[in-house]
């Protein structure tokens, strides 16, 4: 049995079988290997895109999804061993896990950091304690890394440009009012160096740099692939001759949990924006974010709804792609 | 492709036929149209007949519905084209419409005013977005009217009175405590005129008169069918020889965000109340409301568990006019 | 008709048959008994067990449930006749149980109780009022009594100890930092006794004797079967020789809604936990709770993860139970 918690844990031959399954479910949505199969999806966190997705891909495979949260399903739950639960927890992670396997076929959990000390949120504890404690598959619908969104990205990437190696890809940060979860950055920054392009990582200073445990994972697959991680805070460098261009904004790690220390400086560099000017440096790129996306704020309008732009098709992808995931777990 | 936003945009043969198809349905509720499909629910406000008799249409007809909401299914929407979203907006809708239409077959929306300027909830602009932007059939699940009640309640009335030709149908105001939604009351409006009714419209004061887009929406198909619209404030003319009575509070307009100067004006009018007394002067009438209802407030305990009161049947019909609608919809 | 509102309403013979069809469903889990019909599941209060169960039971059984909660899916409710709602209750009762009777062929209902006056929760309102205007079965999925429990918990102790009669059954109060639901050792010592165990109810002082309604109906069905409820303060007394250990907290019913008086005469009672030291007294007693648990609060990480712990398949057998019961009234 595997779990799908991180896209580091597999090869990427494994992953591109993946892509190329979900390839053909675009094509051949329905299928019955979730035939009488139970899919819980834990969202500790909103979701739109995932719940829908990972819903509706479960229907289509012929098996059923249960959508649990906190205002509802769940009960507070405690993560460590051993301990005398007489807090706030009422029930023990290794009960819920072990129940929930006793009920389903796979577990999804979303669980984003709690945005107070990155020491502790790094420990991916939620996620980590379903994949230790469950009897059945668990995948990751977002904690601090985004495997699904990778998949995705990536799938999209390719049905434009077909092989990667090589490629440009930059990740460049952009403004947003608010510090947001690293996930889909670190995410970004692992799955381009794993399928063998060139990677840029444009931050606006050395503060925004991501966590260690993503760049050297982001080095080690570049180097293995022939490539390079780069790092820079020079937007015109970045942006030159690139082949995508992939937007997301993230808080400071060092400014984690004192955000109000960190909003003077992120508040100095709204002209990250991906625009017109800035992409017409690149080599026509392909330009993409996660969504949701405030427009206008990462991306001009003109940016985003011209011809160039995959967001729409990253986010269909996500059902092909977690199609696919759940299908390659459930036969694992 | 075509929306179920409004009655006004369909003709009534078109109405007609999906009724038609509803009474079908009743009695032979499995099918396979939605197959493979799967239908958004967007509930941006609470319900219990809407959520669960869309959820189990979908079902009966082999599709399935995947429901979403404020908490736990959707970021705050951004409505305006062209905007700078630094605000509370997350997300615009135009990618939420987008994205969902990558993933569903059909949207859903329930979105109620938000009661504090008319001039803007007039414009019922998460609805509108949501059918400018979606690339699948978008329903109206209530917002500033309430087509599918609309069907509903005429479909009740045609299984007990037949053809609804030269009947007289008088939508009554009644108290409640708090100002409501006029949505319900503009749509009995509008489907008693559209279906050839003579209609009353039975309000305490002119403060109590529906926005004049529905007044006149009512009034054209009236003329077109030979028959009238009369308000009138006199409880004994509106009763005498009615053949329909459908109670309905709401607020007044013009107090329209000033609810606290329109309360001393209401609390005057708990006489409004449908009762034994004021049903003895109607043509032995067929009575009903939407649900919930406040019971001895809007409708004595007599008048509702009488036999003349179709409430329960128009309820139970949302369920087979909405598979009719859906199956209308899928097929466009 | 029948309803599944407690196992005091049905023979022993009739729940062992649904016992025995669950053992079946167990090796065999998927049918059509529920093809084409819909589950209402109303959830007033939180859970994670029972949702998941009854909606991943009737999936298997080829049904589908709807899940409502009063976030989202219900109206505040009114449950007295006759009254005039000018109050906060937007709807009664009787429309929702009615309506819902409509789309759905059964209604599970929780329902926990106010914990402000006992003489009122003991009434069971809201579960009543549904089992009297829904005009489809009603289940208990949790009031003040567990009926779905007691049957997961008979199931789970006859796979391990075959027939139970004359077994040493033995129900502890442990301590828990907040005063908690009786439901679940009302619903213990009834089936406990129900099944022809010997019932010991081990509690710190009488102020945590169950409801007297409870008490006697395990002392009829104790005394039908040849067997006694015992009722003790004394732990060795109560452990000694047990055959089954079935740990619950709870709170005092003479201090109901006078929690903070309770506190100080609970706080006494911490060493009321299941530990190894108690259950070496016992006949190599089996030992369970209905989860969640609060681990070294309520029993040690020791016992509750010692293969004499059957609560795990307590948890599993809710699925089968549960689709043993709705297949039952579906055909009654």
């Amino acid at each position: 049995m595997k779990h799908f918690l991180n896209t580091a844990d597999w090869s990427r031959p494994e992953l591109q079988a993946m892509i190329d399954e979900a390839r053909r479910l675009k094509t051949s949505p329905y299928g019955d290997v979730l035939k009488g199969k139970t899919v819980a999806l834990l969202f500790l966190n909103n979701s739109l895109r995932t719940r829908t997705s990972f819903d509706v891909g479960a229907q289509q495979l012929g098996g059923h999804a249960v959508v649990l949260s906190p205002s509802g399903g769940m009960w507070p739950l405690e993560f460590e061993d051993g301990v005398v639960m007489d807090g706030d927890a009422e029930e023990h992670v290794k009960e819920a896990a072990k129940v929930l396997s006793r009920y389903c076929d796979m577990i999804g959990i979303r669980a984003f950091p709690k945005f107070v000390d990155w020491e502790e949120d790094r420990k991916d504890k939620i996620l980590n304690a379903f994949a230790q404690y469950a009897d059945v598959p668990v995948i990751n619908m977002e904690t601090i890394t985004h495997p699904c969104q990778e998949m995705a990205h990536v799938m999209a990437l390719q049905e434009r440009l077909g092989p990667l190696d090589g490629k440009k890809f930059v990740l460049t940060w952009t403004y947003h009012p608010k510090p947001l979860n690293t996930a889909v950055a670190n995410s970004a920054l692992m799955i381009a160096a794993k399928f063998g392009m060139d990677v840029t990582l444009l931050c606006p200073q050395s503060e925004y740099l991501l966590d260690m445990r993503y760049m050297s994972q982001a080095e080690q697959d570049a180097k293995a692939n022939g490539r390079h991680v780069h790092v820079t805070h020079d937007i015109d460098e970045a942006y030159k001759g690139a082949d995508v261009v992939y937007a997301k904004s993230w808080g400071a790690l060092p400014f984690f949990g004192k955000w109000e220390e960190e909003k003077p400086i992120r508040d100095q560099y709204r002209h990250f924006i991906v625009d017109e000017e800035k992409m017409a440096k690149t080599n026509n790129a392909l330009v993409s974010h996660c969504l949701p996306m405030r427009r206008n704020v990462k991306m001009t309008d003109g940016v985003f709804d011209s011809t160039n732009c995959i967001a729409y098709d990253e986010a269909e992808n996500r059902l092909h792609v977690q199609k696919a995931i759940m299908k390659a777990l459930v036969s694992s």
